[in-house]
């Protein structure tokens, strides 16, 4: 059990040591924490292309080096260890879901490190909007949509949407709270309206688990960065090694005061 | 002589056909326009993550594929042709201002377009801020300072900025209105104290031209796109293509509503 008050240096160590293997939210309040997209440096400039011009799901935080584990975000960390787990996709299909990949490491591969929605979703809750996953602690419902990214090289495919019930008087305050947060996803893509994002069922979500709408709430979806997984798969990537959706990189970097 | 209302595309058609070959400021107004570099395949991973790492003075319009010539952001536009000139760079050194780049391409290049600092000088103007170099009809003074970016892969260099001397009792308003155009530079890097950036006298610019700073006025120091071209001298890039400073690609795109 890793306490509330951890620090992001105490859960790095949780990841390595294998005492945490599960979700990150709710872990190192304040902080930064991100997605993680790893790849050989041949697919590495396509891939940066791709963030570049697909800034909603896939806004960067930071992209080492090839070959180097540590980023600046985290003075210390070796990103082969401190996720709590790792997805590892060859031809776009998933392999292994290991819990440390150190033994995969080559000196070629480029980590990108994407922002994640936690940290908007914490200044929405101090701005009073309640989120139902978080009181449920459930993981967020997530919907591969029907809208393109704008393709780079080898990597195309549709945008995945994160999707939060609002209550209709907050919908404009969830839109203008994370505008504020342009390096985590933003404001929302979509607002209302599943069926045109060609979303037939929000019951029925393509990652993370559903939650209930209540007839005064709006479906409100935010671009999300699981994007990049779909990506991988959709362009069949040779090779490609991610975080597990919910367990994140915990960076050192405070959450930005807005 | 070039009409002050004339279209961007009837700007880029008068570059096309040699009938512009000067500064782009005051043309097109309410039009973003770019700082252009070139860059081979071979070394755009390592430019784009540059970009990625140093956004205040390389921000990021558009990236195109390699190859690729008509921008998404100037449609029918043919960025060999359609800027007023070049500069060529080989080993970091000049050897050519060409007024066309037809001859030179090839099918590995890759186009970064750049934010350029004319978007927020149109910002700073309509909030009431006198800008010198616009009144003087000169090119904006720039410096190279002390300050290194942070390098990626083969390109490190130093920080340029270009000044702007703004009434005491103005600046902040001109940080304020710069700080909503983060695509273009963005709010300043520095203000006052140019020894502290290395500059020893502000009326020998390293780029553009000097003016006057008067007693009631403070130097305010913004990251510049010409950062790229010292990089490029700086990291002695084997082959590179850039516009000539004041000479921008002129894109279709209007300026952010902020």
């Amino acid at each position: 059990m890793i306490a509330s008050d951890a620090t992001p240096e105490q859960i790095r160590a949780a990841c390595r040591s294998g005492a945490l293997q599960g979700a990150t939210s709710g872990l190192a309040l304040g902080y930064v924490q991100t997605n993680l997209v790893i790849l050989p440096r041949a697919e590495a400039f396509d891939f940066l292309l791709f963030c570049q011009r697909n800034p909603k799901p896939c806004p960067l935080i930071e992209v080492l080096d090839a070959g180097a584990i540590e980023p600046r975000c985290a003075p210390g960390a070796d990103l082969r260890h401190d996720l709590p787990g790792y997805r590892v996709y060859e031809a776009g299909e998933l392999v292994a879901e290991p819990g440390d990949v150190a033994p995969l490491w080559r000196d070629d591969l480029v980590s990108f490190l994407i922002g994640c929605s936690f940290s908007f979703e914490a200044a929405l809750m101090r701005a009073g909007i309640r989120l139902r996953h978080v009181d449920e602690a459930r993981n967020v419902a997530m919907y591969l949509t029907n809208r393109d990214c704008i393709p780079a090289g080898r990597f195309a495919g549709r945008l995945v949407v994160s999707m939060r019930p609002i209550k209709a008087h907050q919908v404009a305050l969830a839109v203008e709270v994370s505008a504020r947060y342009p390096d985590v996803h933003g404001a929302p893509v979509h607002i209302g309206a599943p069926e045109a994002l060609g979303i037939d069922d929000l019951a029925r979500p393509d990652f993370g688990e559903a939650v209930a709408i209540l007839p005064d709430e709006v479906p409100v979806f935010w671009a999300c960065g699981v994007t990049p997984q779909a990506v991988m798969r959709a362009s069949r990537a040779p090779f490609c090694i991610t975080h597990i959706p919910g367990r994140m990189f915990v960076t050192d970097r405070p959450e930005p005061a807005v």
